[in-house]
């Protein structure tokens, strides 16, 4: 990662292998496909995912790589690919790891979206009350 | 937003202001503080708030900018600040917006952290059941 002229430059992690191979084609969030999908994770980060089993639940971070048009009024309080900085978010089920490569289901990604990040779901955080 | 020989170029929507001045001044999770931050918008992603105030929480990704080290084995298994792509997460509570200023609670970030995206939280689908 790098700084420059406030620019942030960010490098994936992998990519994704689904079934969607167009926005259009996807589930609109991925919490309603029981889909299998693949996060291949370059080997280069892959001791990134030790223990990564332990977690029921993951979310990932991708880039909406398709379809980019300008934001519209109220993109911050919406949910749509269309941001500034298109970074998707997706809480995913952790089905198998096989080495680099997790088996997901609830991922809503278009295939060969880049990865930015996998973080572990956990619920105290991530889900407050009320 | 661009993309050259693999990287990806993302620029801040914004920066925090928190009672944080370091990493180790910060909750370890934002969910276990009551402390007002503010998320400050630049003026010219403004519009893309429009609406927001209908939102109870909001998912803030922002950029761990400070205190850089190499990722360790497991990073992806945990939420450390040290990533690849240093994205930090975090579910805040939506306490008012000023304009291009919103008000919340929650939030763990070290203050001048730039912001990435501001995404409404969605209880359905960001909170899975079970």
């Amino acid at each position: 990662m790098g700084d420059q002229e406030g620019e942030i430059i960010l490098r994936p992690v992998g990519f994704i292998r689904s079934f969607y191979a167009r926005p259009e084609f996807a589930p609109r969030q991925g919490a309603y496909s029981d889909d299998l999908s693949r996060v291949v994770i370059y080997p280069e980060f892959a001791h990134l995912l030790e223990g990564i089993e332990r977690h029921e639940r993951l979310i990932i971070l991708y880039l909406f790589h398709q379809g980019r048009a300008e934001p519209s009024p109220g993109a911050f309080a919406m949910r749509t690919p269309h941001r500034p900085n298109p970074i998707g978010l997706t809480v995913v089920k952790l089905q198998e790891r096989r080495e680099n490569v997790l088996w997901v289901r609830g991922l809503d990604a278009v295939d060969g979206s880049p990865v930015l990040d996998v973080k572990p779901f956990v619920r105290e955080i991530d889900c407050p009350e009320g």
